[in-house]
């Protein structure tokens, strides 16, 4: 159903850096540091690392025809590695691949896609950001009756609400940038994670690894070691949830019965043409309702059996690039969402002044509080 | 990242049910019906009626392109309904989705895709089934040494294995039969689900779209009582469940350690070519894992606010798709591991000869076990 | 924490047939049934039913000095059962719990637990589906504007309103009442499911057995066939979706901005005394939120490998056991909200007058669609 | 079903961090630290924080009685506030929760119950990673068959396996006290999270506060920012999967076809004596199987609305608690598990050499990588 839903449910730039061809990319990118890692440690010729790195760069696969393939060896690095063999001179067909395991590759490749796609994502969350301290700066003082429960409570400030949203936003940022330097690592173990094809080069050959693909070196290898993609999927979780507060609010805000702010270009209906729907509110929410399902997924696939896991392991791939997809889509809606946001401060005002609460409350610290987010959001940035 | 993925995740006649074309053809499917249904119930005409089934039948429509016209009303059937009218004369125009809301297409349209999807898993499912029911039969009484926590425990014999996992698979194929008969509903309501525009001929004209489209009738509009895609949702995940066990069962006895069962073509490795990896159960167990989160997000997406949802309703969609892709792809993959199932009774009788249990032990009534799991296996059918 | 939240998240009947006591009576219960079921099949004397049976009735245990002494073996039966011989004459000894296997006890007892909490559970409902009902029949054509998507759509009645809560609430009960019929079953396979230990009475005692303690016999013991445990927990997280759609209507009808309801006795606040807030529609979703997570544990613990599990069987009973009291606290939520609901009929007709939609709108077949609702409801009963 | 049950899902010392004691001690902590940060800002007479402190130090509350008096506010400070101006003069009832909203008190007291919790959790898990790292100090060099997807694969080391093992924890346990310092934070806004309460003494209130409970400062009130939970819940997510790897691997290699490790104090069995069943592993699974669901429902209950929400957040605190005791237990377990762990290195010598693998395949850098991972465990500690 892709290319059906893909624009409500994978918007924005994360899509194509989780795609089929960019898996690929990612898994040939890994072969050919591979054998530039080896080269650089000794184990392979350097002419070897030359014609590997030469084919993974013009090597052109045909994705399904990849796919089918991987069916028999519940991997798609078998076909893969047979296609780069291929296509490169006998004479390095033992140098590919060189005393590699599948999951050594599927596991940097999941890291590079995961790298690239949080790159892409870190750029959209930093405009949602920035459109979020635009109205935290413009709204400072723009009085608003708060709302606990529902219920008519206290006056506030819309730009202290939209500091609170601001702080949520960028702290999953960091998060993201703490999982995307620290975590995302190189898996380099060989068949049972002890690198025993690379004599006394092998954790050597690791950190050379992780410094050609821009990846972190692991203490030792992970192949049954999963935090790492816990928190991942952690971070991306804790990420949806600030996006979809900010959506959620913003969706009842724009109720007809509410009326303080208003998206920029409202969707319509195909019954009802007066309508001003928050559709991109909706859509920021849609996605980030499947996330927190697919966070327990990868979590509960933790527990991975020895030396590799049967499905727990291979239970992760499909599911990471989906979180990765779905949270670069509702920041991709968030953004447009944000970006023509219109606050109705007069309604606010007259809201606030129906409201019936006791007399005499002011928004207190609300300004200062504002400064204080947009502070930490300069500083972050 | 379909392309490379689905042969591993989306194995099956399952995955072409369920994939944009099979969206798109659905929701022109429901407004041909509804127009038919509207024409019997005297609320349009019946040359309209013929004109909109044929143009729904014969529309060329770019699922891409819909998706993206998707994104501004937070639905694709504004944008088709569009492209629908463009293909009619204008007389006709006020005949498409006459008095309907785009939940009542969406809605219907995810009971087709799901029932036409359930069907071929039924069909998957009766295969497996039936290949379980050989090797109950077959190894009624082979013995074999039965373990709890692990441990050697006391004697089985294989085929009462086999029926456990026959009853789990036979149980879950009733249950979705359950679903798709009973609670696969059409959608039809209009805008605030009061069926508004139909006079006194609303009620009826819910009964008559679901005779035009074969799925239920439901008591009242259901556009935010979502217990009807919970079920769905359930009994996925049971038949996941079912499926995971027989699949995580066979990699266990094919362990090397045991050895009591192979799967007939088992998987190299692009490390060590004298394995015998058991692919097929690795990708049920893969498919299967990625379930219950998926299950879970359904239910919590059913809190759906008064007259439709502002993101929980839209969130379903691509989730209840990917539910049966992955059911429908485990399915696949335990057909294939079990077809070729090879099962070494002489080994079973060895480890069982080997085992440190006390002597005397018989298989008790697991030969009559057998026989009363292929009984009902036989009423089922 | 339990006695400082269980009023919060365990409230009403649900809570006393699922706690330690109620495992407990459960447990003795079984060994009790079983007894009279192995002296009704020949296989013991009845004079040790008997003697066993007024044991069980009788024993009294300490809940913590059982669960203490069940981590050694991972069963609570263990010390259960050794506690049970030493209150009986050496000469029963034997016939306590006679070829009978740990799983056997606590999945019939886990059967027993839910079938007394799903009657609790029932008669909730039951009162809850009444209270809709009423509000259904009473606001049958009291006019309200329709929001989708949270904006003005176009005219209902509270009534038909009231229908949709009620449909949901009497499909789920239904379907409860579905499993507690036919899905909770009693366990009976001894060690290894192959009823070794009772030559060929086997089967037959197992019918005995869910006689003796009214719950439904299998077609074979189920120790590792899961898929009735995850029907159970699906039912239940249905269940939950259709009282927090309820709930989370009410809380939003009721805020400040709307006030077209209201609960009979709002909450207080600490530091605001002039709210309202909806407190029993907060624990109805604050229950709610916290089941379809456990619904996804329960499956993702269904596949259970070879003839007893090592961990996922063992995970299920805390869990079975907090989505009864959850789904409980939430139906005795649900009752108290709805007992007392204020309908501002006056309100509901300011704020549609109010509405920007285009004029001449009427309300449909709402009214017809409340008898519907209410004509299944009472054929329901 | 706490005393039952407790001893399996709740053993250790978080569990009596986390009680209802444990919560309402917390709950009079923070209002005592509040009162005495008011008085260092000026904000109160320090005779009223010193009234206050010995009130909250000393007030005896019935967790059941507050619990019940919960219900009709959905919070319990509303009673526990009442109880404590209660057994104070008058003229200190003003000083009581001065300003504050029952959020304010309760995500505080969260935070004290957590950062307790977590301190009690280290101190188990580094008796589990003390365990893991003697295991792979002592059997650095005890050769051992690698399985990959459970087939035989290459060489490895027990302790290579041990410390990758040692790892997991030791990065998940980095991870909790990330949290535990960075994380855990006070709650302190007022009514909508403006501090209007404060004059503009509101912000150096909140550091004050923080001061006193020894827990973060926010950047600004998180009300509705609730990512911090988010990653507490994921930290412990993380940490149950680390701890179920160690767990299923130990089962495994316990399992009586491989036989290669066994539990010091295996389980027995109500069916068969002769079982040795790795009782400690099953708990372990069984434990932290529960949790990916409750990591999944704290993520989904994140977006919460405006200034307070209705329903979301009070689905945090159960879960929370039931996470904390959850990861405790499986801590627990593991710990005890390990202290007795019995290797088999005779027995692992003949799996290997009965290994069907090609000849000459040595254990590569199997030492070394112990080395690393020792050496990181060391620096961690």
């Amino acid at each position: 159903m892709t290319e059906l839903f893909d624009p409500l449910y994978a918007a924005g730039p994360v899509a194509a850096a989780t795609d089929a061809a960019a898996w690929l990319r990612a898994m040939l990118d890994v072969e050919a540091a591979l054998a530039r890692a080896e080269a650089r440690a000794g184990l392979i010729p350097a002419g070897a690392a030359d014609a590997i790195t030469e084919a993974c760069d013009t090597l052109a696969v045909d994705p399904a025809a990849i796919g089918e393939r991987a069916v028999a060896s519940a991997t798609p690095v078998v076909p893969l590695v047979a296609a780069l063999r291929d296509r490169l001179p006998s004479e390095f067909h033992d140098h590919v691949h060189a005393g590699a395991t599948s999951q050594d590759i599927v596991d940097s490749a999941m890291g590079l896609v995961a790298a690239r796609a949080l790159d892409a994502l870190d750029a959209t969350l930093g405009t949602v950001s920035q459109s979020l301290a635009r109205l935290a700066r413009e709204h400072r003082d723009t009085p608003q009756i708060g709302r606990t429960l529902l219920q008519h409570a206290a006056p506030t400030t819309f730009g202290r609400v939209a500091a609170g949203w601001l702080v949520g936003v960028d702290e999953a940022r960091a998060l993201l940038r703490h999982v995307r330097r620290e975590r995302l690592a190189v898996q380099c173990g060989g068949a049972v994670g002890t690198l025993a094809a690379y004599g006394n080069r092998g954790t050597d050959l690791v950190a050379l690894l992780a410094d050609e693909l821009g990846l972190a070196a692991p203490t030792i290898p992970w192949h049954t070691t999963r935090g790492r993609i816990g928190e991942l999927a952690a971070a991306l979780g804790v990420t949806a949830g600030a996006l979809a507060t900010v959506a959620g609010d913003v969706a009842l805000l724009a109720a007809s019965d509410i009326g303080e702010v208003a998206e920029g270009s409202p969707g319509g209906s195909s019954a009802m043409p007066h309508k001003r729907n928050p559709a991109r509110a909706v859509l920021v929410t849609a996605c980030a309702t499947q996330v927190p399902g697919l966070v327990a997924t990868v979590l509960a696939a933790a527990p991975q059996e020895l030396q590799r896991a049967a499905g727990h392991w291979q239970a992760e791939w499909p599911v990471v690039g989906t979180l990765l997809r779905l949270v670069g889509s509702a920041a991709t809606h968030a953004d447009a969402m944000l970006a023509g946001l219109r606050v109705d401060a007069a309604r606010m005002g007259r809201n606030l002044d129906a409201a019936d609460i006791p007399p005499g409350g002011g928004t207190g610290s609300a300004g200062h509080l504002v400064d204080l987010a947009l502070a930490a959001h300069e500083e972050a940035a």
